[in-house]
Order: structure tokens, then C-alpha cells, then sequence
């Protein structure tokens, strides 16, 4: 068991309790595990192990607590007003499997769960614990955190790259940031790292959207163009996608601050670069 | 204009900004001003003041963390899948006024909100963020604060008391313990309190559901009965449910812990439940 199911799995049990109601908490863990590729949580380790983390506990925490966050937000996309997608992960939606309302409180639930469970991996390291904190909740909350990149889909004009960088920048951004800040680093020269990485992603995830199966996205592919959405490929055609990609993936690589580890770092950006990519435009590892 | 609406103005500035969706942040100002009678937050400042608080910023702080807390769940509550409720504080609720989407979003960012402006008021006084934070959450999330408490109206089994508990005592003894914990004190000697307050706010809150009017309420009345909830008046009559509360009211009183300010508070306590009764079941002030 990695690093991330473990303190996922701790983080879990704290919203369990003979008092809890069974459907709330079962489905809590249903969004959690089994889980996606945390791509996120991963991302924020390396940084944290990049800057010779010295609280391990914290960055596990922080980390689990990115994660935790990214499940909320998938939860709630995911919600009849909104996608109402009958699928994730390639099993039935919260929403399908234990209807509106839970995947409602859920979601809530999973959102302080992410504060909550940080709070305890941060008992010996409570000057860290406010700044992260800060860290977490500007990539939650407005004016441009994911829900209000989700927020966006709610007005007459949308700024697509403001749309973006809030929907999926922002926890990419968190995730390098709090890597670097519960490793007592100055988080403020890591966000950009993160928010390159996450525009990298946004292009990967159009391309997948475009070529990969269903059964390779766990979800239902295509979905851009059924719900009228802006995709990379769509408007550049697919070459010119894949060589943006490229190009962000090496943009991402030259913010890496310095640090002990960045070497490490590079190779975990480039691998992880190459998984998002359908495995039939990937590249055969170097 | 009090300390708590100005600590709520504070807050509600943080997530603003030229990047922030307008509907979105507009609906999250909607859904806390005009606010009701802030009894929650109010309750919070007492017992700060009863425990000679010495951190005037961090109580305020945490008394409007909890009101947010409270305008979080009312906006989701509302949404069509829960209350569908139309109006709420003698207007239209937040979902109908700026559609279930957004009432989904601002609850979610209000959750955040609550937490984040709570890491800003705490900036000299880190050590008592943690334990502030672990009771705010507490108090929404699983096994037994609010959003628990709403999921039990998803069971097929419903524990009464469990259900009550959390979804109206768990904030009032959020409120007492974080004034107490906010001034320094051992919140966990305060819990008791809040949770007596919890339980009088309940039964006196049933029995303004039967006898007062929508124009007093703010939203409509007579709803225990007609969504078949639980009601302390069905049950036991008027006259038994008044004098129920009044000896829940002492309970309470009879709960506060020693404190210099305890006759105050206890003065409070007293204005605060006589108040909470319809005009014509209230006792003219002593």
C-alpha cells in the first residue's frame, strides 16, 4: 500500500464512528477507493521528497488532503444539475450509486475531511498547519479556486483560460505549492510548477477526451464535444495538441525551483507526461 | 454594525477578486446578508466574553466561521433535492435565486470560506488554530455534525436523537466550545453547554414551526407536518413542549462552566430563549 492509500485510509477513518450514518460514510469511501491514478497526491509527494521533506506525516497528510479535495470536486461534477455522469472510474457515479442527496453531503463531507485530517497529520508541525490550510482552501474556494472554475460554467460569458486555470490549475498549483510548504519550503516558488503542469494536463485530458475508449477513461469519452465544451484538439487538430503538450511538459520541467531533488522531480513530471498520453500516441519509455 | 457582521464583511472580502465568477460570489454574499438573527455566532462572542477573551480578532474570527458554517447547510438544505425550499428569510431562497447550480457551489464555497478566514483571524495566535479548526469541522462533517445529520434523512432507520444531535447540537456546541477555545480556555469543558442550547433551539424552533406565521419566520411554516418530520408539539402538545424547553433552558444554565463572565452569559442565555418564542408565547421581559 502506497504512501497516499495509507493516509487516505487513516483520513477515512476519522469520518467513521457508531454514530455516523452508514450511507453517508460508505459513500465517502466508494469516491475515494478504489481511486484514479492521484495524480495530484503523487505530484505533491515528489515535490515534498524533491525538498528532502523533513515531516513526513505532513506531506503524507497534505497530500491525502489534495486528493481528498479532488474526490469532492469529482463527486459534485458529477451531480444532475451538473454533468450528471452515470459513470467514474468505470463503475456507477456517487450520484447513481447512492442517489442526489448523499452524493451532495459527500461531497460536503469530503471537502472538511480534507481540513480536518490535515489538522491531525500537523500536530508537530503546527506553524506549517495555517499555511497550508490557506494553500488548500484558495485552490477550493473563490474567487479561483476549482469551484469557482466549476462556478464559471454558470455565467453568459466564461474567460476560458480564467475557466481553466481555476477548474484544473488550481489543485495542480495547491499540490506542488503544499508539497514544498510541508516541507517547510517557501511554497510561494512552487506554484507556478504546478499550474504549468496543470494546463500540460488540460491538454492531455482533450486528447484522451478525443482518441481514448471508454474503458481506458473509466469514464465516457467524447464528452467535450457532446456537452458543446472547449477542447485543445478540436480547435488545433490533434498534431498541434500533442506538440503543445510537449511544449508545457518542458515549460513545467524549467520552473522546478532548485532543490536537492530535482532531478527526481524531472523524471516523475516526464513519466507521469507520458502515462496521461493514450497509449497510442505515448512514447516508449526512454 | 456589530463585531459579527463585520467579521462576516472580513470574510466574505476574501473571495472576492477581478478572477472570481460573479454569480458565484454573489450568491455566497445572498446567502449571509441579511443574515437571521446570527444566534450561533452570538452565542460564540458570549462565551468568548465570559472567558475574558484575550484574542478579540480570533473570537470574532470564529464567530463568523460558524455563521458561515450555519449559511452553508441553510443553502444547501434548500436545494431541490433536500427542502426545495422557495424562500428563506422572508425571500427567495438561494436556489431560486440564482438556480441549483450555484446554490450547490456557494454552499461548497462557504464550507471553504469558513475555514480560510478563519486561518487569516488566527494569524497571532497559531497555536489555538489547530483545536479551533478540529471543532469546526467536527461539527459539519462525519460521523455526527451537520452534514451527517442531514444524511440521516437518507436512512430507512432514523435515531432521533442521533439525527437532532447532529444536525442541531453539533453547531451549538461548536459555538460554545470555539468562543471558549478561541479565549484560550479548555474548549472541551464547553461542549455540554452548547449541546443543551442545541436542544432547547430545537424544541423552541418546533414550536414556531406550529404557531407562528411565515411572516415571522422568514421561511414557511407548518413544514414539520407537512414533510412528516418529527415535531416536539405533535408529540407531546404545547403546554408540555413549553415547559420542556424552559427546563432545557436551565439545564443549560446549569451547565456553564465556572468563568468570570458567567452571569452575563447566563443573562444572554435567558434574553436569547425568551426571544426564540412566538410574540404571543413569550414572557415580557423580566
Amino acid at each position: 500500500m502506497t504512501r497516499v492509500e495509507r493516509s487516505l485510509s487513516a483520513a477515512l477513518g476519522l469520518a467513521q464512528g457508531c454514530d455516523a450514518p452508514p450511507n453517508l460514510v460508505n459513500a465517502m469511501r466508494y469516491a475515494v477507493f478504489p481511486g484514479g491514478a492521484r495524480i495530484r497526491a503523487r505530484l505533491c509527494l515528489a515535490v515534498a521528497r524533491a525538498c528532502e521533506e523533513d515531516r513526513p506525516t505532513l506531506s503524507s497528510g497534505v497530500a491525502a488532503s489534495i486528493e481528498l479535495i479532488h474526490c469532492a470536486s469529482l463527486v459534485h461534477d458529477d451531480l444532475p444539475c451538473f454533468d450528471n455522469a452515470a459513470t467514474r472510474r468505470g463503475r456507477p457515479s456517487v450520484q447513481r450509486a447512492f442517489g442526489e442527496k448523499i452524493a451532495v453531503l459527500a461531497g460536503d463531507a469530503l471537502i472538511v475531511l480534507a481540513i480536518q485530517s490535515l489538522v491531525h497529520c500537523a500536530e508537530r508541525a503546527q506553524t506549517r498547519l495555517g499555511p497550508l490550510i490557506l494553500i488548500l482552501s484558495r485552490a477550493m474556494g473563490a474567487p479561483s479556486g476549482i469551484i469557482a472554475g466549476q462556478a464559471w460554467e454558470c455565467e453568459p460569458q466564461v474567460a476560458l483560460a480564467k475557466y481553466q486555470r481555476a477548474k484544473t490549475g488550481a489543485l495542480f498549483a495547491a499540490a506542488t505549492a503544499a508539497g514544498a510548504g510541508a516541507a517547510g519550503r517557501d511554497a510561494d516558488h512552487w506554484h507556478l510548477l504546478g499550474e504549468r503542469i496543470g494546463e500540460a494536463y488540460q491538454i492531455a485530458d482533450d486528447i484522451r477526451d478525443v482518441v481514448s475508449t471508454e474503458d481506458e477513461m473509466g469514464k465516457p469519452s467524447g464528452r467535450d464535444q457532446l456537452l458543446g465544451r472547449p477542447n485543445a484538439v478540436a480547435q488545433m487538430g490533434m498534431t498541434a495538441a500533442v506538440a503543445k503538450l510537449e511544449e508545457l511538459v518542458r515549460a513545467a520541467i524549467g520552473e522546478i525551483p532548485p532543490c536537492a531533488g530535482a532531478a527526481d522531480l524531472r523524471a516523475h513530471i516526464l513519466a507521469e507526461a507520458n502515462r496521461l498520453l493514450p497509449r497510442k500516441l505515448a512514447r516508449p519509455a526512454a
